[in-house]
C-alpha cells in the first residue's frame, strides 16, 4: 500500500464543478412538509411548487408559469389544480393547463414542466431529468422508515457545499475521531479492517470490529457502556441522492447464554439545490428500545452533533475554496478510495446525461 | 381569434435584457427631494447628483468627480456650485469646472457630465440621453397634477425589477381580479370591449363599460357604490417613462336628472435604476371630494395596496427569472397585445439608440 | 507648470485592477494579534493562517489543507505543529507534513505552503512572493515602534479599496484642508514648498514650512497652538507595504533661547485583502511627552477621525467605481504627480513579476 495514491486525472473524478446526475431518484421533501399550502423549493437548479391533490398524492411542477414566470408556488389550490396568481392560470397534477380566464378556451398546448414523485414512508422522491427513465423500482430501500420494528429519529440542513464532498465525507470514516471526537469517532475503528467495493454502481465499504466497546452514540441505546461487543458495519453510497450505513453489533461470545444483536441504520439523503449548495435530511434508526424517549433523545443530540459537526466541516471547505484566488488539487491518500470511487461514479454517470460517452 | 399568438421572434421584442432606452425624459425625483442638500440617485445605470441652486433650479450632474472619482453627493454646495468634499473642486451647475484649489487656475478642460433637467408640478425630470435631442416638447402632459381642479394621493417604491415587465404589468388588465381582487378588480371590467392602438409611440387600450358598478376604489369617493354607471377609462404607455390611465364615469341615463362625470388620472412613472431595478412614483387624481381628507386616505390605502401587489409580483418575477438556471421563452396570449406592441417599440427606441436601424 | 499634467498612458500606471505586487514583506498583523490561538486573515488573495510556536515564533501557512482544503485555523496545535481538524494531518512551521494518522507513515512528499515571517516590534511580517526573494533586509525600517525615547497611539481598519488608492491618498497632501478641516488641515500647508522625488524605488515628498503655526494634532502635544514654529516634513511611499511620513518641527529664531525640536512619525501599513479590500494599521509616534495620557487620548482621537475620513472617502470612490456602468478615465492634475510616481513603480513592479519586462 503506498502512501499516496497517484493523483488521478481531474477529467474522469466530479468535483464541486461536474454537471450535477439528474437521472435519479432525489428527496423532494418530507411527507410531512408537502401539503394542500403549496410550497416552493430548488432541486438540481430547478426552482419546484410541491404540494397535495385533495385525494393526497403529492405533486411537482416548476414553479414558473410558462406565461409571465410568476411562481406559481405564490398561488392557491382549486381541488387538485394550481391556480397562477397573476393571470389565474391553473395548471393540472399533469402540468397541462386547464383554464386561462383571458381566454374563451384554455390554450390546448400550454403546460408546465411537471416531475415525476413518489411516496415512500416520511418520504417524497421527485425524478428531476428525463421523465421516461422515472422507474419507481429504482427508488432506494429506506423500508426500516416506517417499519414498526424499527424507531427513528431526524433532522435536517440546508448547505452551503456540494454533493460530491457531502458524499466523499459520508464515505470517510477517517475523520470521525477528529471532527466527531466527543461522539461517533472511536480510535479503533479507524484501525478496523476494511473492505471497499464497487457494485450496481454502488460503493460498499465493510468493516468488522470484534471485541470492543461500541462508540458512545450506540452504548447507551445498546446498554454497553465500556463493554466489548462484535461489530459489523456496512456504509453504502446508494445513489447520488443517499448514502446509508447498517451497523450490526453483537454479544461476544458468552458461555451459556443467548447472544444478542443490535441493529442501527443511518440514513443520509441529500438533494443538491444548486452546485455548491444542498438539502440535505438524516433518519437515524434502531430495532431496540423503540419507546423510549430518553434513547430518542440522546440518539437525536449525539447525531445532530456529529452532522452539524460535519455539516460546519463542509461549509468551511466550500468557503475556503470559492473564495481561495488560487486553485488547489488536493492529495489524495489510500483512505481516499471510496471516496475516489464515488466520485468516479458520478463523473461516470455526468458524462453519460451529457452524452460525453459512447 | 386565436387563442395562443404566435410566439413572437426574441430579436423583435425587448425583455429585461434589451439595452435601456436614453433619450427620454424620466423621472429624477419628486420636486420635494430635490433640495439644497445634494442627493444621489442611479439613473439608467449612471449615478446622479441632485441639488438645487439659491434660485430653486433642479441640477443634475454625474455622481462622480472626473479628477479621483469620488461621489459629489457627498459634498456641499458653494452657492450654486458643488465642491468635491476630496480636493475641493468646484463645479457650476452646467457641469464646467470653475476651481481647483490646488492649481493657481481652474483647468479649462475640466468637467462633470451635467443632465438636462426641467421642473413641472410636483416632479422633477431628467434627460439621461444625448442632450442635444433632450427637447423640453417630449415631456410628457402631467399638468392634473399641479391642476387646482384635481387632488392627488401618491406614494413611491423601489423595485427590483425590469421596466419592460412593469410596463406590461401596466398595460395589462387581465390580472386585476386575480392579483387584485379587493380593490381594481370587478370580474366585468376584464371581459369589457377592449380597444389597442399605436399612435406617436404610444401604446393605447381603450374600454368601455356601460351599466355596471364601479370597482371599489372609485365607489368610494363617487359615492355610487353597487351602483351602475357607464364606465370609460384609457390607458396608454405614454413612454419608457411613463404610463397614464384615465377613467371616466357617468351616470347611466336618469330621465330628468342632471348627467354626472367623475374622473380618475393615474399616473406611473417609472425610471429605471438598471436593467434590473426601478424608481416608481405612482400618483392617484380625482376631479371630486377635492378637500375631504376621509377620501385621500381611502385612495391612498386602496392605491397603495394594489401597487404594493403589483410590486411584489413583479419582484418574485424578476427572482424567479435571475435565479433559474434554465431558460424560459414565455408563452403569449391574444390579451398579451398590448404588452407585445409596448416591447416592440422599447426594442425599437433601443435599436435605434445602439444605431442598429438604418 | 501646466494646469492639467498629459493623462497618462494607462498601460504604464497601477490602478485597481492591476495585480498586486508581491514579492515585498507586508505586515501580517500585528505582534499581539499573532498567539496560541490560530488565526485566519486573507493577504494579497490567499487565506493564512497565523500561530505562534511555543517558543514564540511567528508562523504563517496557507490556511487549506492539502489532502481536502480544510481550513488549517479552524483546528489546533500540538507544541509547534499545526493539525487538521478534519483528518488529524499535522504540519510542521516550515509547512512539512509530519503525519496522517490514517497512513502508517507521514507523506514524505505533502506539504502545506509556509510563508516567511519576520517579527519586527509590535509587527509581523509576511512576504507572499518567492520566498527565495524574501531578504529580511528588504523591511522597512520601523524602530521608533519599539524605541523607548517615543511614545506611539495605533488604530487599525478592514477597508474595501484598493491599495493604489490608499498610497495614493497618503501621497496626495492637497486634500487635507478639506476632508481633514478639523485635524491635519491647515491651509497653509497646501501653499508650502514642495519638492518630489523617487529614490530607492521610494517616493518622497519634502515640504518645508518656515514660521507657521502647527496644526491641531501637533500643536496640542507641543502645547504650541497659534505660535508660529518652523516646520520640515519628510512624506515616503517607502514600499507597496508602506507610507511614513516625518515631521520635524521646531522654535523659530529666539533671541538667547535654545532652540527646541519636536518630532512625529506616522507610520502607514498596508497589506491588500485582495484587488478591492485592505487591512490598514497606522501608528502616531511622538518624541515628546511619553508618559502623558491626555496626549496619548488627544493624539488617538484625531488620528482616528482623520483616518476615518479617509477610509470613509477612499470606501466611497471603491463603491463609486466597482458600481458605475460607464467607466471614467480620471484626470490628472500637476499636484497628482506624487502619486502618479508611485503609481508608475506599482505597475513596474506588477509588471517585473508577471514577467512581461526584458
Amino acid at each position: 500500500m503506498n502512501n499516496i495514491a497517484p493523483v488521478p486525472p481531474a477529467q474522469g473524478f466530479a468535483d464541486a464543478t461536474t454537471p450535477l446526475v439528474k437521472n435519479c431518484w432525489y428527496i423532494a421533501g418530507l411527507a410531512s412538509e408537502i401539503t394542500r399550502a403549496p410550497r416552493a423549493r430548488r432541486i438540481l437548479g430547478v426552482d419546484v411548487a410541491l404540494y397535495r391533490t385533495l385525494a393526497g398524492a403529492p405533486v411537482a411542477v416548476r414553479n414558473r408559469c410558462p406565461h409571465r414566470s410568476f411562481p406559481l408556488a405564490k398561488g392557491r389550490l382549486e381541488g387538485d389544480e394550481l391556480v397562477c396568481l397573476y393571470h389565474g392560470m391553473r395548471f393540472a397534477p399533469s402540468g397541462q393547463c386547464t383554464k386561462m380566464p383571458a381566454l374563451p378556451l384554455a390554450p390546448a398546448s400550454a403546460a408546465v414542466r411537471s416531475f415525476p414523485v413518489a411516496e415512500r414512508g416520511p418520504l417524497v422522491w421527485i425524478w428531476p431529468g428525463n421523465p421516461d427513465h422515472a422507474d419507481e423500482d429504482l427508488i432506494p430501500d429506506t423500508s426500516w422508515l416506517s417499519d414498526p420494528l424499527w424507531a427513528s429519529v431526524t433532522g435536517q440542513f440546508h448547505m452551503r457545499a456540494d454533493y460530491v464532498s457531502m458524499h466523499e465525507n459520508l464515505l470517510d470514516q477517517t475523520h470521525f475521531p477528529f471532527l466527531h471526537p466527543g461522539t461517533v469517532g472511536t480510535p479503533d475503528f479507524v484501525r478496523s479492517t476494511l473492505d471497499v467495493r464497487e457494485e450496481n454502481g454502488m460503493v460498499i465499504i465493510d468493516r468488522s470490529l470484534p471485541n470492543s466497546p461500541p462508540p458512545g452514540i450506540y452504548a447507551m441505546p445498546m446498554d454497553m457502556a465500556g463493554q466489548p461487543v462484535n461489530r459489523f458495519s456496512e456504509a453504502r453510497f446508494a445513489s447520488p441522492a443517499m448514502h446509508v450505513a447498517f451497523a450490526r453489533l453483537t454479544d461476544i461470545d458468552r458461555p451459556g447464554e443467548t447472544k444478542r444483536e443490535w441493529r442501527f441504520n443511518i440514513t443520509h439523503l441529500i438533494t443538491p439545490e444548486t452546485n455548491n449548495s444542498l438539502h440535505y435530511w438524516w433518519f437515524c434508526s434502531r430495532n431496540t428500545r423503540l419507546e423510549d424517549k430518553a434513547v430518542d433523545r440522546f440518539m437525536y443530540e449525539g447525531s445532530n452533533q456529529a452532522y452539524t459537526e460535519d455539516v460546519e466541516a463542509l461549509q468551511w471547505i466550500t468557503e475556503t475554496i470559492l473564495q481561495d484566488e488560487t486553485p488547489q488539487l488536493d492529495l489524495n491518500f489510500a483512505p481516499d478510495k471510496p471516496g475516489l470511487l464515488m466520485r468516479r461514479r458520478l463523473r461516470y454517470l455526468a458524462d453519460l446525461e451529457a452524452g460525453l460517452l459512447g
